[in-house]
């Protein structure tokens, strides 16, 4: 697939509101097809990522919680934002024990996806950790409420299909992971 | 899987700062488990809907367009946001039109998932459309500047299952339509 880069050129940015969670920033892309220029909204924050975690018993862990934009619960891998100066590589450890009380000495990576290209500027790590064992009492944060899943390998696969998993992020690590599954047999 | 809910309840509600694609809201949720609240970020917009649009040849369309998120380009499904009091069948058939100059009479629903449950209230809604053909000149937007794909069913396949596409709403909308196929076998 051969394909000439326009790159839009940024002229100006200007911070943007702050939303607690994020920062923002407004910047003013020039499109090269006509070379008028248009205010974009950016959300910026740190990386996320999030991990198939696989038990000896080849069930996947995953955490039941209440989500604030659609009012609802939602069925998710373990994950979460990258802290400042942080690893992604161990800040997916670090959630993984903190949300569920499971580790292991098992990690591969994935790969990465953007978070949403369109006005973030972020990306989702994705991590398959395998013999994931309980070693500790899970650890949550003052706004978390987490209910711990342990759902069949295959059920799993079968409920990706379904579109049971609530976030897009989960999808797409499952999807990586089940490639990655598939191309080990 | 029987599973007791926790609702969280929101307490008090406050207008968030205007993002110009979006609105914004603070939601102060307490939790149920500590009774603690927290204010949190909502962002706020209309749905959304992307297609897979597959032509008499068994090729899939696709966009390739510059992402101000990630200043990068990216290789997506045609889409984009419902307008204002529009359907979102309707609105995926006018995304379709405009970014590729595609139609189609054949629309299936293969679907919906959050656009992000964690701080965003929207739905992107999956659609497949068969026998799509070109039937008019592309209508980009000011702020569009849009090159046109076509890749082979198998192809598209093989390149989700790599990592290919870089946006997430993509990537969940094929796997449920390579579901919706491999059913139809």
């Amino acid at each position: 697939m051969p394909i000439a880069k326009k790159e839009w050129k940024c002229v100006r940015t200007e911070p943007g509101p702050d939303l607690k969670l994020f920062t923002t920033r407004f910047d003013y892309m020039k499109n090269p097809r006509n070379d008028q220029t248009d205010k974009m909204i950016i959300i910026e924050s740190e990386d996320s990522a999030n991990v198939i975690a696989l038990t000896p018993e080849k069930q996947i862990l995953f955490v039941r919680q209440f989500r604030f934009g659609i009012r609802d619960f939602t069925v998710e891998l373990p994950g979460g934002l990258v802290e400042s100066g942080e690893e992604q590589a161990i800040a997916v450890q670090r959630e993984l024990e903190e949300e569920t009380g499971y580790t292991s000495q098992k990690w591969h990576p994935l790969g990465k996806i953007p978070s949403n290209p369109v006005f973030m500027n972020s990306f989702i790590h994705h991590w398959v950790a395998t013999e994931a064992i309980k070693t500790s009492e899970v650890q949550w944060d003052e706004s978390e409420d987490i209910e711990l899943l342990l759902i069949p390998l295959e059920e799993a696969r079968e409920r990706l299909y379904q579109g049971f998993f609530q976030h897009p992020h989960t999808s797409n690590a499952l999807i990586l992971f089940f490639k990655w599954l598939d191309d080990l047999k």
